[in-house]
């Protein structure tokens, strides 16, 4: 046996392996009712350390975790509506623009009014998603569609409308409903949109083999919670 | 052999037998480039007599037909960017409001810009039938989706969009494409839109027999040129 070296602090974190490819493109999400200042601390030092795309956080949260974030690449992105989307068009308009024009947020992910679609009230739906996207000012928005309350043909007109508003993305999930982002769901959604809307997968992704899966079905953004398991466990294989 | 009194004039047109209740959802359609003078005299002649709902022709023939059709209660109708529907917005606008403003159009069947929604264009696609209800003032729109070229999921995305643009009725088909109205469509567009919206079946409706099976299907109106056989002809069996 060879004795070896310890290492120092400094080179522990810079030993630490991960991947970095798939952290790039991870949200990492904290939306817990009773989380703390010191959950939202540990939430912006990972993401810094292991640099994911961005932290996802309620709107109430934002301004905190943006002040911990400044001077870093992480993006503070805003939920709104979240996660029922049942207020009117006016007030999650306006809940998405105070995030993005004075609490730093600089993505907004949005719950459409997922009632008015099981009413095929679709203008509603549109009008919902349109004046947030007006609200945000250029800013990207992700809307949320909630795919396991959808049938398919809801899943096509959410879509659908999402696109037409002027969405950036749309998401899957909230992750507050059983049944969260499915590999059948991510081709329904690339096939209705195209290649020009991005897709972001959430809800229930708790594997690195599961993030992959979604990855090579269309996903190109994959929100989850448990963020730092998937980016250092796991075997991994196959890539993307 | 009891001999019979002669018929006159008159009394041969009230004895006419022919399906009422089928006439009056029928609308009475010409839509031929070479049609003349006197082909007009007669459908609209055709559609006096049997009561039909409307008789249905090309914006710049519609001024002619709404003089016929003067102080009955037959409607009429112009269809718009017919058939291809691939005009601007602001061009396919400007016919509906002229159909409906100056020449006496009471009704507009739309065609869609199919080639936007097959690329996913659905602002565009939205933003052309929006244009199109707002400049007919609150008459009916009734926006033809072309079902013969579209997949099912450009049928959803259509009727969906058609929907939250303020349309009246979704209409099967122009009649040009090869594969006209379907029972599995009239369906699948009764799904989308639900009970609100309406739906008039168009396109290859030549008998009284597959009339009845659309209308069972859930069609409100009948659009076709055999007007006359499928009212006075076929046995109607079942009714609707």
């Amino acid at each position: 046996m060879v004795p070896q070296r310890r290492r120092t602090a400094g080179e522990a974190v810079k030993a630490i392996k991960y991947d970095r490819k798939l952290a790039s493109i991870i949200d990492h999400t904290l939306l817990k009712t009773d989380a703390r200042k010191k959950d939202f601390d540990r939430l912006c030092e990972e993401a810094k350390q292991y640099r994911f795309q961005s932290v996802c956080v309620f709107s109430g949260d934002v301004e905190y975790v943006a002040g911990k974030l400044k001077g870093t690449r992480v993006i503070p992105i805003a939920v709104v509506g979240f996660p029922h989307g049942q207020m009117t068009p006016v007030a999650k308009a306006f809940e998405a623009h105070d995030a993005i024009t004075r609490r730093g947020a600089q993505e907004i992910d949005m719950v459409i009014n997922v009632s008015a679609l099981k009413s095929k009230h679709y203008s509603l739906v549109l009008d919902d998603i349109q004046q947030v996207v007006r609200a945000c000012e250029g800013k990207t928005v992700k809307v949320i569609i909630e795919t396991a309350l959808l049938t398919t043909v809801e899943k096509i007109c959410a879509c659908c409308l999402a696109k037409a508003a002027g969405a950036r993305y749309i998401k899957t999930s909230t992750g507050k409903e059983e049944g969260g982002a499915t590999v059948e769901d991510v081709r329904l959604i690339r096939e209705v949109v195209g290649e020009e809307l991005l897709i972001k997968a959430s809800g229930g992704i708790k594997t690195r083999e599961f993030a992959y899966e979604l990855i090579r079905a269309g996903a190109n953004r994959i929100g989850t919670s448990s963020s730092v398991a998937l980016v250092t466990g796991g075997s991994g294989k196959g890539g993307y």
